[in-house]
């Protein structure tokens, strides 16, 4: 990997979305020197306007434009709760904060800028991300939730206050969460070949534990259930920066199928930004076809379970391949099951066994 | 403090758990031998026998017994799955392995033991919490959920494979998960001099980019709403090994002042345990008062909410003081609001004044 200076690149970052907003913010006084109402335009993200890309492998905006006028007084509102955004998070770059969504809202209250709800205000910063075409946590406002990684990677730091400093993801097994500064890290150095993904906490320490990280030389992610953006967007990260494939395991249900769908192809709310799918990602289990392989033991699947199969099914992002045969396998057996059913077998089977088989099956996927 | 060498107490810590486990199955051995049905006796954790300990400031379990013999037709099935639940145990305890709940769930099958769910295998590894009056991360069952910590101090691993190795928890300023590897890590040395518990990661991050461990000495820990066991036993240590005060930060709401209280006073469910409890731990906001005085933003309480803080007013734990003072103001204003509120005054302001004036504020508490 070539090496790079990690504060020049912190601060080339920061430069860019200050310029991008400098931009947004020069478009407003020059309309208004103009004689003009100032005003923003930027893709629609109403259902209409969402369409599946399968080149991309994801949900995209498609042409409508909606725009945002001072001059219509319907549009004052949303204008200037965009607008103040801006300045937001303007303050937030400039300053080396982060913010977290419900931050963003109160401190709305600070300038008197009002907002109904966080509902509201959520949506605004969507807004900002999608006339600026970057996810929010480029301009420092992250999400609560946090999830873990685990392995031989060296990394950077580019935050404020640990900015040059090192740390090797190994040396904690009970994982590192991933939040604004390691999000923001450069990498460094890795012997890692690939990267696994597990939706559970309980099975990423076992995976630890069984050195799954040193025998598959892989970087280990625990997404929490469905993965927050910020992993995500770590993930894509992994696989573009250091080439390494990404597979996913996920309980064996529809809930885990669709997990592993949204690191791959993204979600529709997010089809105005890039960079948060890896569209080469495998997902590796639990199959429903595992299911009755490995004789699992298993829960009926609930109404809402099968309506939700039958839903996927129609969804884009489902044509095909695995996606429609495991669908269709669940439907038949309208059995679930989760990964810590392996333990019927012992605790090891999962990796000494299962994991095996599937990263064997995968290289044909 | 003292140096201690952690590949012994590791050994230790095994070792004893270990000699528990054999003498119950002794005790059951001793038993057939003699011509008696085995059993086993311990106290019942009806609520009928659960009292509240003013002195240990607490709930305990009260004189009632209750016994699972063979020799009673309707006991041999919890007795048999209380056994084998010790079986388990020694396994995972002799193998240096952890497991979650879950995985105890579904291992009771590769030995045809029967659980009719989840539920019912909860029930019986409580058991033998009480049975061996041990928690049962003693013997390697640990929950799903992980919180997190950040601060100066050194910390030396004694799971088999990080065994003797050190790391220092200010390395990563996300945070360092608490998972089994830390839970059971010898603390080696801090220059802290307190600890702050806040009940979210935002908070956390912004504390860590404001500079809190610093400029309070502080080791940070993020509970991440009701704090999981794990964290509530490694704030014990935290307070009884390293002499170190506990101080709460929560959501100004009648769950925030109940996250509080069951660090403080731990949970009627937990009444067969000690060592999951920091009685002297202080909640410094964000009380009711501290709406009112701070005038922040505020959702009005649900009629939930309002059931709750009647309800809590007359539980014991709740008795006088500031619980008793700030649920009657909680009652009178019928409002709450959330430690990010006081971002209505600037992202900061939560630290640069709101922590130190309540910080002040707790040396009188």
């Amino acid at each position: 990997m070539p090496r790079k200076d990690s504060k020049s690149i912190a601060t080339d970052r920061r430069k860019e979305v200050l310029e991008a907003l400098k931009q947004l913010g020069q478009k407003t006084y020059d309309e208004v020197d103009s004689g003009k109402f100032p005003e923003f335009a930027f893709p629609s993200r109403s259902v209409s306007n969402i369409v599946y890309d399968p080149k991309l492998k994801q949900y995209v905006l498609d042409k409508i434009n909606v725009k945002r006028s001072a001059g219509n007084i319907k549009h004052i509102r949303p204008f200037t709760q965009l607008l103040w955004l801006a300045y937001f998070a303007d303050k937030l770059v400039s300053e080396g904060k982060t913010s977290t969504l419900r931050d963003a809202y109160y401190s709305s209250q600070a300038d008197a800028m009002e907002f109904v709800d966080q509902a509201e205000s959520d949506e605004i910063i969507t807004d900002l991300e999608t006339v600026l075409a970057r996810a929010r946590e480029e301009f420092k406002i992250y999400p609560e939730e946090r999830s873990a990684i685990f392995g031989d990677l060296t990394i950077e730091y580019t935050v404020p206050r640990y900015v040059g400093r090192r740390l090797n993801l190994n040396s904690h097994p009970d994982g590192y969460l991933i939040g604004p500064s390691l999000s923001t890290a450069e990498f460094v150095e890795t012997s890692a070949e690939m990267v696994i993904a597990v939706e559970k906490g309980g099975i990423f320490t076992r995976f630890v534990e069984e050195e799954v990280e040193k025998k598959y030389k892989a970087i280990l992610v625990d997404t929490s259930g469905q993965a927050p953006r910020s992993t995500r967007y770590m993930l894509k990260r992994l696989n573009k920066e250091l080439n390494l494939p990404v597979y996913i395991m996920t309980d064996g249900d529809v809930y885990g199928e669709h997990i592993a769908m949204v690191v791959i192809s993204g979600s529709a709310n997010a089809a105005h930004l890039r960079d948060l799918t890896v569209p080469t990602a495998k997902w590796v289990g639990v199959w429903a076809s595992d299911i009755v392989k490995y004789k699992l033991p298993t829960d009926p699947m609930t109404e809402a379970d099968v309506k939700r199969a039958q839903e996927l099914k129609k969804d884009p992002r489902y044509h095909g391949g695995v996606w429609q045969r495991e669908l269709d396998i669940f439907l038949k057996i309208k059995r679930k099951s989760e990964l810590e059913a392996f333990s019927k077998y012992g605790l090891t089977f999962i990796v000494t066994n299962y994991l095996k088989e599937k990263m064997e099956e995968a290289k044909s996927l």
